[in-house]
């Protein structure tokens, strides 16, 4: 049998990674032939030969004798310019950099079409976990209500650390670091933007609709409070930063990434650590739950495995459910019910909440607990950024989303 | 799109199930055309046209229209006969049938690629959980270390009530009959059989090894006692029936389905009732978990219209590892640590303990844990199905046995 030979970009903890595990994987029968970093110098932890790294991209791009290109840069700009100009020449490629994918997957989509090729990431959303691969082929149909999870495991670390440890929130988000398990620009994890960027790829894969990031209410864990996880305690919940795409009806879905109560019977209360948790809903499979390591060298490296194995049954995602006559719509005027803490802001002012259930009052913090639209969390956005404030969804308003 | 045409053989719990589920998947563009059965006076609860039965087996097998033969009918030899002749004629064809399937999965191969046609069948190992298939194309490399889990939802159902409702074993039994999670013949779930002729399918799917199932020592519940459950309690772990196929080195497997004392650190502690879970464990991606209905009408309807999906881009399982140079061979040299419970026979008399770690005698009930090859283990299978006796695996032994 004859070797697939790759081009790899990037040669970090991931790339590294790649290298090793496609060593070790024998019945691969892969081969990375040229390696090109921004850093000739820098040293790496893997042995290789003279001839592998290069600094110019064009030595993998113009090189006639590759059949695969991967690429696990952590550059979004870059990784966007080498991916389109890879496609556009023909060059199946295999990424991870959800970022990039997340903000420009119709022009990928139509790249792909236009020069009859494949672009592959099903390490770009909860890496070693096939969330990409089995939404597009298992849960092929109609049937699909519902995906819900924990995409992020930097910020679910940190969680545990605070909930299960009695760590201060800086502390365990040093370890998180430290532990290599952060990005290192940490608001991408803790704000969301990490997990919004993996729920963007699972909706066109679970729904066939393309929702654009911004469009998307994300809100993330950075400004958690003592007083806050003392109140989950109490009820008996933990906080977990929770992405979902919910199907509210056969014409309207909603999505969002928000800070959850999570009650104990949730198959996502007990995932913790650094691991990621998927829930797959459908109309008669009921909850599919899956479970694993959503990051690290590794289980992204072999992740990426797995879609260069698929490349060599020419698999390319067809993206079949965007062709349905009858996708449903992305709708943001849905009703949650909200926690809100806050001291300075005044809350119950700003937000129009069209029920208040619970309201506390005290001289260091304050909370409401209020039904509120979707659309006016996203109409105020910009207030509820503010430092002194903190919200999680209560999911006890739809019945249908208590998994 | 034009519709997929089918001929049904099979319209019971399941077959219907798969009649409903795809009248509700509009986009599966799928249509049954004829359903075969045996008693065409029966009354079915879906509604259906006047021409939609027959019970000549030739009224699909000769029918040129149909694109695609879908057989869930309870009959292993039936089964075998239908989708034989089927393959031999060159019609693809999706089976649930998992007993028919482990055991003759060898002339199912050759014959699937003598006719250039394709067998799936990824709704014969835990319904709606996508096992094989994942197995097959995404964990489609030779890091995959091991694949353990709970396999039968009947017998886990069982013991659940038995342990977590204090229920007993036979009351537990009546009501997963009743419920409809037991087969017709309970033995095939109770028995360890059922999970062993899934444990067969993933094995082929997982390391590319066929064993045929009576190689394999299979240990079931129906002998367990208040004793062992009290015993099980008093430990803190739950006795689940698991099936388990373990790469003990680069060179050898081993493979066999018994009941175990879960640790609560485990996965598979928290699969109870009907559910199922499996557990994935690779080189580099550590453990995924998968869990979900592993049974039921709808459940494994819609397992069966994956399998249908599929068949639109001509998928079929290429047994790709299979074909790798360097497969493992199945092995029964390993040693295995057990609790053996007895009355009347005489179990250190009878069994080649290389080492005995506990040791109980009392006026009702005596029991013995010890390290025991399982090739001794499968040498006095008949000694060990005296009915006094229960047997559970206790998973100290390996390191690496400890999911």
């Amino acid at each position: 049998m004859e070797k697939i030979k790759i081009g790899l970009f990037g040669f970090g903890v991931v790339g590294q990674g790649i290298y090793r595990v496609i060593q070790r994987a024998k019945n691969a029968h892969a081969e990375i032939v040229r390696v090109c970093v921004r850093d000739l110098s820098k040293p790496r932890s893997v042995e290789f030969g003279p001839e592998l790294l290069t600094d110019n991209p064009d030595d993998i791009l113009d090189n006639p004798d590759i059949d695969l290109i991967v690429e696990v840069i952590d550059n979004a700009d870059a990784s966007y310019s080498i991916v389109t100009r890879a496609l556009s020449k023909g060059i199946p490629v295999v990424s991870g950099n959800k970022a990039m994918i997340a903000r420009n997957l119709p022009e990928l989509i139509d790249l792909q079409r236009r020069n009859n090729t494949a672009l592959l990431y099903d390490a770009s959303s909860c890496g070693s976990i096939p969330v990409i691969r089995n939404l597009e082929e298992y849960y092929d149909n109609d049937l699909l209500l519902e995906v819900k999870g924990i995409l992020n495991g930097s910020s679910n670390y940190i969680l545990s650390r605070v909930f299960d440890h009695n760590e201060p929130y800086d502390a365990a988000l040093r370890r998180a670091q430290e532990l290599g398990f952060a990005e290192s620009d940490p608001s991408f994890d803790i704000e969301g933007f990490d997990s919004l960027f993996k729920l963007i790829i699972i909706t066109v894969h679970a729904l066939g609709v393309y929702v654009k990031p911004e469009d998307v209410f994300t809100y993330g864990i950075s400004t958690i409070h003592d007083s806050d996880i003392r109140y989950a305690r109490e009820k008996g919940v933990k906080i977990k930063l929770v992405a979902q795409v919910v199907k509210v009806s056969d014409e309207y879905f909603t999505m969002f990434v928000m800070p959850e109560f999570v009650f104990p019977s949730r198959y996502i209360y007990s995932v913790d650590d650094e691991y990621n948790g998927v829930v797959i809903r459908g109309e008669c499979y009921d909850r599919q739950f899956m479970f694993g390591k959503g990051a690290g060298s590794l289980p992204t490296a072999s992740s990426i495995l797995s879609d260069i194995m698929a490349r060599r049954h020419d698999y390319r995602y067809e993206y079949k459910k965007m062709s349905y006559l009858d996708r449903p719509a992305y709708t943001t005027d849905i009703t949650l019910r909200v926690y809100v803490r806050y001291t300075v802001s005044n809350i119950p002012a700003i937000l129009p909440f069209s029920h208040i259930h619970e309201q506390y009052i005290s001289a260091d913090s304050n909370y409401v607990i209020g039904d509120i639209k979707l659309s006016d969390l996203i109409r105020h956005r910009a207030a509820l950024s503010a430092p002194d404030i903190f919200l999680a969804d209560i999911p006890t308003f739809f019945t249908d989303r208590d998994d």
